[in-house]
């Protein structure tokens, strides 16, 4: 051992005892004939004081920022403490040392502020990780890992490891694929998720399985998107809908419990995918605050009826009309309103405009659209949305999609700037009964919203056995039943972030192959990519159903984070490069000969 | 919830309380008017009794073998127990059930000794993982996987994720490769290890790391290689080869006493790799049984004077000599002798014969080369190999290493015979001191014996730098210094199987450099290769080291087996093909097109 203690642990009551410690140099100060070194390591920084005995060594072996150093002497009491470290109370009198390796200058600060901007941390991401706060988020990491391990334990799941080198069976998202050298022109595939691995384990009778698992989408890599990433990845058998909601809040209550000391004793909310979408324009709301959607006018249909005669051409015109009530915010100055009139305009957003109502604190009603409303329906029109004095009603009118879509974001603008969406406030959100498909409108034909293995509810397996899932008239999608068709599926939601997403599984070999058929699979092609599957539910498939949490995410969010790439140690750029590597790279000509493919274009 | 309980968990304390389980039946016996069902799932298998009401419904729904099936009923004490189960006081007087899910009649019978075939067996992969003895195996895999992380965990070790996308860098064996689709002509690399990755976070300053994580190599498979395999991977700073023993053999101690409930209190013993060679030809001695090689001639250096000036072509011609004395076996007949000389001839062995010395109970003394000794030669020779009267002395001669290697086979071979390889006993190791390099005769070169970041004894290192690396007259590659050079690397061996190696690693950027040069690695190959690990050694990189457990085969050794295979959810057969889901396969055209590859040649 280089060291008798760590740099984070000796306190007052060590006092007079003869240490060893090792570790970085993260700063030195000379004061005349003594030199003071503030010395780090993982568990935290020790001072250490070098008096003039050793200034002889010390000018032939001067130290430096990084430098690995070793030091012995006593722990001494100090005369000026510093109370925020565990260890300021005392230092250590070094009496020899030793510099294990030296430190070239480092490209940027080891500091939770740095100088270094993002392209440099990740090259050098292994001085990047020495900063306190890159080591907290791991720290946070390991201990959501260690939190989800033993609580899925305690409930008798079983860690079972499921194979990297796949076959490619593209459904969705793309799959990075590895040529086989022994066999000639054939390739694996990585995993998007071990979903099939782990509805044959429950086949198998393995009933509570649970992985913590890396999986691999190649896809075009949006920001704090990874090609690789790491899924909670769960399954159970024998269980309907309710075992598992109630299994996996359990999951998260408990993570809360161990990771940030929070007593999440509350029942989990639970909302409909339809209620999410009417209320709130999105299927993960954040339920923190209310500000609650009002729909006057849906898809052409007047829900206000003083909108269906007014001559307000932007309000005529709209196929949608949606509010919002900004508490306190009637005050508004004009110069106020136009700036996020100017924001919902951003393309991201993508708005003609923004109407609003004040309800001003003298009783009065003022609206951006006065020319056409009298007092009496702008009274009604606060009413219908519930409005309070001093409100702010905002309103936007439009196609449906992307009315709700910006009114949702303008939901969330509204409430960071009202500091509704509060870092220390958890709120959990079960969303329900999503639909079982989504129209494809290049192909004219249904996609799995969430993916092929999901079930329909129930009472509506009928319906799905039932129909042709052709679509014989395009515009008319939404006539066809199987529009209407509810999946059991389940996605969590904390503060407005899906953090995971589930369902329970079809198990019978004809819905399966109904299901296969009605995503525009033909017979041959669902045997040949999920032949495996079809078959082990020949067998005795019990019901069965599961969940996968996205574990960077909920890292990040439980760290405060918007972006996952600070909580995974070696991260890859936007690119899908690792820049600290230089990878991906060009591999030798021998390697391409031994696995028969050649480049058709290079970079 | 389909169940109340399991089928492992009802005794007689739950009498005549109503239950529902759920599971496979495993048998149908239907006794006159009334019908016994087995129904098993993850936890045991407990014994339904249908009566008379229930024959109409049971004609109308027969059930058959892997039926899925839930019922409920009364907990009745049977008449009949069966006391090898834990449920084999009570039955289930069943008053209603319900088929969840119907099974075709199984390809093999569900059973620990099935009529399956591995090849059937692979195939229908979620069948066979429902035999007990597959499950057991399952179940003790993740034990010790729980095990080792709570020990870890408690010795302040982190669980920190390395990436599965890198950069090729194949050094011995090959690397599976992953084009990239955003980056043309680019490839990534699967990970061989997380060596590097490991080696940057102790850099980085966290100081204790473990995963449990898949490795990857593309080799030519042998029987029991996988394609992809798990390693228990672990690495410290601060520390010295004494402390990561020390560290690790807790760990194996843990794993026994949690898993298998062994109190491993002796330490474990010691040997160099020099005394492992000599003594029991192997890098890897059981040591379960005493049994050393003696050794009478090595490389033309007679130990064994009488043999110097032998007439013997055989002994006189060998280059080595080596023998053993097998206890208790002077009876052995001529048929027994000559079935050992036919096993030594073997092409697995490949030796042209075996000389055998008799010492009878009757104090005589008998050889299978009388025509050259004489008695007192004989006994002279029974003396130098400590052979006791009753053991049979078994004698290989020819070139050193096949004879070495022989004799190591030919001793493990003895001992199985003899019953000294016992199930039930377990016996640790750590071999030291290997040599750092070895001779790649066909590039006359040095090769890595461990890797290339495996540091050489710190009384090596003057060698090592102050010596070119160039080997002048490959005859005479044994008179380069290098071939001296101990490296600070140790493998851990349990009942004749490494199951762990690992080394203190290099740190020093001029000793590395050293070290790529000396694998005849030019400056530019470093670094391109291992640039970032250069990169990081100037930036403070504290001494360390660390450890790998072949995760797998640890498995199979604790339970019982000599194949991994039985070890692993879903293995790939022998020429890297997983049977059941048909992997590796063809890809489309277009995923080939969007890869910018082109495959030369098809099987």
């Amino acid at each position: 051992m280089y060291r008798t203690h760590t740099c984070g642990e000796l306190t007052i009551n060590n006092k007079d005892q003869i240490v060893t410690l090792a570790g970085w140099v993260q700063t030195v100060r000379k004061f005349g004939a003594i030199t003071f070194v503030d010395l780090r390591d993982r568990y935290g920084i020790t001072q250490l004081l070098f008096g003039e005995n050793l200034n002889k060594q010390l000018d032939e072996q001067p130290l430096g920022r990084e430098f690995v150093l070793q030091a012995t002497g006593v722990v001494n009491e100090r005369s000026n403490k510093n109370k925020n470290i565990l260890t300021g109370e005392i230092e250590i009198n070094v009496t020899e040392f030793k510099i294990l390796n030296k430190s070239a200058v480092p490209p940027f600060t080891i500091q939770n502020n740095t100088d270094g901007g993002d392209d440099l941390r990740m090259k050098y991401r292994y001085l990047d990780l020495r900063r306190n706060i890159i080591k907290q988020n791991l720290q946070l990491r390991y201990a959501v890992n260690r939190s989800a391990r033993n609580y899925l334990h305690e409930q008798g799941f079983m860690d079972i490891e499921t194979p990297f080198l796949i076959k490619s069976t593209p459904e969705g998202a793309r799959d990075f694929v590895v040529p086989s050298r022994m066999n000639a022109g054939e390739f694996y595939a990585l995993p998007q998720s071990p979903q099939t691995f782990k509805q044959l384990l429950m086949v198998s009778g393995y009933d509570r399985y649970y992985q913590i698992v890396k999986c691999f989408r190649d896809e075009d890599l949006r920001a704090d998107r990874q090609p690789e990433f790491t899924q909670i990845d769960c399954e159970m058998a024998f269980v309907e809908q309710e075992d598992i909601l109630q299994m996996f809040e359990g999951l998260i209550k408990r993570i809360f419990k161990d990771v940030k000391g929070i007593d999440y004793s509350e029942s989990v909310e639970r909302m409909s995918w339809e209620d999410a979408m009417w209320n709130y324009g999105n299927d993960k709301p954040d339920i923190r605050f209310e500000m609650k959607i009002s729909n006057l006018k849906v898809q052409n249909q007047n829900y206000f009826e003083p909108f269906a005669e007014t001559e307000f051409g932007v309000f005529k015109n709209a196929e949608t009309i949606v509010a919002i009530c900004v508490p306190n915010a009637a005050e508004y100055s004009r110069k106020q309103t136009d700036e996020l009139i100017e924001w919902v305009k951003r393309p991201q957003i993508g708005m003609a405009g923004l109407a609003f109502v004040k309800l001003n604190n003298d009783g009065t009603i003022k609206s951006s659209f006065d020319k056409f409303f009298n007092e009496g329906q702008l009274k009604e029109l606060a009413s219908f949305c519930n409005a309070k004095t001093n409100d702010l009603i905002l309103i936007l009118a439009g196609r449906e999609e992307r009315t709700r879509k910006a009114m949702s974001e303008l939901r969330l603008e509204m409430a960071k700037r009202l500091g509704l969406r509060k870092d220390d406030e958890y709120k959990l959100l079960w969303v329900l009964d999503f639909p079982l498909f989504e129209y494809d409108e290049e192909f004219n034909r249904w996609v799995a919203r969430h993916h092929p293995f999901t079930s329909p509810k129930p009472q509506d397996i009928e319906t799905m056995i039932n129909n042709n899932p052709v679509i014989e008239v395009a515009e008319k999608y939404l006539d066809h039943p199987y529009s209407k068709i509810k999946a059991n599926a389940y996605d969590i939601v904390l503060n407005g972030n899906e953090i995971g997403g589930g369902s329970v599984r079809i198990y019978q070999r004809e819905l399966q192959e109904k299901m296969f058929a009605a995503l525009g699979m033909s017979k041959e092609e669902a045997q040949h990519k999920f032949g495996f599957l079809l078959g082990a539910f020949e067998y005795g498939a019990p019901p069965h159903g599961g969940i996968a949490f996205g574990f960077d995410r909920l890292c990040a969010i439980l760290g405060g984070s918007e972006s996952i790439r600070d909580f995974i140690a070696f991260p890859k750029n936007n690119s899908g490069r690792d820049v600290m590597l230089d990878a991906p790279s060009t591999i030798d000509e021998k390697q391409l000969e031994e696995l028969n493919i050649n480049i058709t274009k290079r970079n």
